[in-house]
């Protein structure tokens, strides 16, 4: 089982809407609503690509009770600790006529440490029969910058290997305790280290990605959008490029790739193979209109496109 | 008890947001979800007014447990019907730089025969204990357009007295079950008797309303927005005015006019009375920011201010 901690799920709706009046009554025409957050999309796609899969986290008030819901119908395995806060909700409106979308984030539940405490306790049962834990997403109000640090001890004590996808101080903190992979993209990246690597070339890259793997970290992989990743690995460096940018919904491509090299980690596959099913993965997942889907098609397409390559300049 | 039945409730969500980017991302400065439906409208009014009220209709999926949890944090007493559809919601979004609203109203559940038979029993059921009902709201999708003509015709056998907020065919159908008061607007009045009333005096509303009398109302009760009501009834006919016009949000000021006039047909005031207090009661809640409140300084305010005056003209 692979665990995916989400300690600020929420419930995604979608509003389609065929041509919007910001200023009066709408009438969608098409409306949805998805357990959210970028934990449980990582869940979501482990559990399509046939992942045994855990999802962990916190979830209060209604919305909490129907994003627990909507994980059921999904079928996807979770064990959320209660909180009393209300779990938050994501609103985007899609407007046809123009193609843009209006996005609507709700700030989430302040969380207790009593209430973390409790999860804690959860997480620690659940480690002991689990192959591997993805921590990922931004902290709720209320959890100190050391709680990803404090998981990931956690999971290195009982032997678990963790994919932790961070930012910033919640994530510099956690490099000591030996995450087995680090997931920044180019600007996280960049806010660690403290200085711009765009346009800097490969060499810079790399060396930034080193420093993370010099603060503990045993891998790191940077993803770069629409031009793959760049990964600083025990087996060397590596990049993985796809064949073309795909033009559509970006969000949760992140997710998709976390989820792909979890998985990659679970089933022991050497860096070159978990990087192309990795990206195959996220590539897919932008071409589908929602986080954390993808179909079988445009992964198989993307696979076959998709670059891996040693990079010796490092 | 006072019986208001909302057969196709919402949970209404509004976002207050400082300057919406209407194509990007919004962090939401305030957060509200609230039980909606003018049922649920008129129920959450009688509460606050001190009256025994029960809401029934019918609910399904997370957003009818969301409802429903939302009625009993208010501790307005509920008996929802269980639907296998999901509730609709309804989600505002206020955008503070302009003061503009734009509101988006998913469809709503499609409601089958036999979840409709479930609700009618327990209905017939509660009769035996209330001294009036509320049908008020449009109708969700699968329940025809005779439905309150039904619930009236079950309530008049049952001995209690029905206030009927409705339009359209609902509303034209339900005359012959003999509603103790109906409770058009001008523009629905105009459209059961098929002719233009705007500009045309007092007497062509007086005669327009004694049609809907002759077909079975017992009383017609015509909201005219900020100009207060017209009444046609069993003792006489009679104007209620509010002293100034306010301007806020009249989102719900007819729900709370409903409110008002069910609360004095219970108590057994005379016309006068009752129109004065439902007309202040209206007038408050349109100073309200939220549909279902008022503050109890702008009710007195209110009703200080209102004429009340009959109408010897029809």
């Amino acid at each position: 089982v692979i665990i995916t901690v989400c300690l600020n799920p929420a419930l995604d709706i979608t509003h389609r809407v065929p041509a919007v009046n910001w200023s009066g009554v709408n009438r969608p025409a098409g409306v949805w609503a998805r357990p959210g957050g970028k934990g449980l999309n990582v869940a979501r796609t482990l559990h399509a690509i046939g992942a045994q899969v855990l999802a962990m986290g916190l979830a209060g008030g209604a919305t909490g009770q129907a994003v627990q819901s909507a994980l059921a119908q999904l079928r996807v395995p979770a064990a959320l600790t209660p909180i009393s806060g209300e779990t938050r909700r994501t609103f985007a409106v899609a407007d046809d006529s123009s193609g843009e979308v209006a996005l609507f984030n709700e700030p989430g539940p302040l969380v207790s440490a009593g209430e973390y405490r409790e999860f804690s306790v959860q997480y620690q049962r659940a480690l002991a029969g689990c192959r591997a834990v993805v921590l990922s997403g931004s902290l709720p109000r209320g959890l100190p910058p050391g709680t990803y640090a404090e998981l990931t001890g956690l999971a290195a004590a009982a032997g678990v290997p963790v994919l932790l996808d961070a930012h910033g101080e919640a994530l510099t903190r956690a490099l000591a305790a030996g995450p087995a992979v680090v997931k920044p993209n180019l600007a996280e990246l960049e806010e660690i280290v403290g200085r711009s690597l765009s346009g800097a070339g490969w060499a810079a890259v790399a060396r930034a990605a080193r420093e993370l793997r010099t603060a503990g970290a045993r891998a790191v992989v940077v993803s770069l959008g629409p031009c793959g990743v760049w990964a600083s690995t025990g087996d060397g460096d590596w990049r993985a490029v796809p064949a073309a940018a795909v033009a559509a919904n970006p969000t949760g491509a992140g997710d998709a790739l976390a989820a792909g090299l979890a998985q990659g980690l679970v089933l022991g596959r050497p860096w070159p193979h978990r990087l192309r099913h990795a990206v195959a993965l996220a590539t897919a997942s932008v071409a589908a209109p929602v986080a954390g889907e993808f179909s079988q098609g445009d992964y198989d397409r993307a696979l076959a496109g998709i670059r891996v390559s040693r990079d010796e300049a490092g």
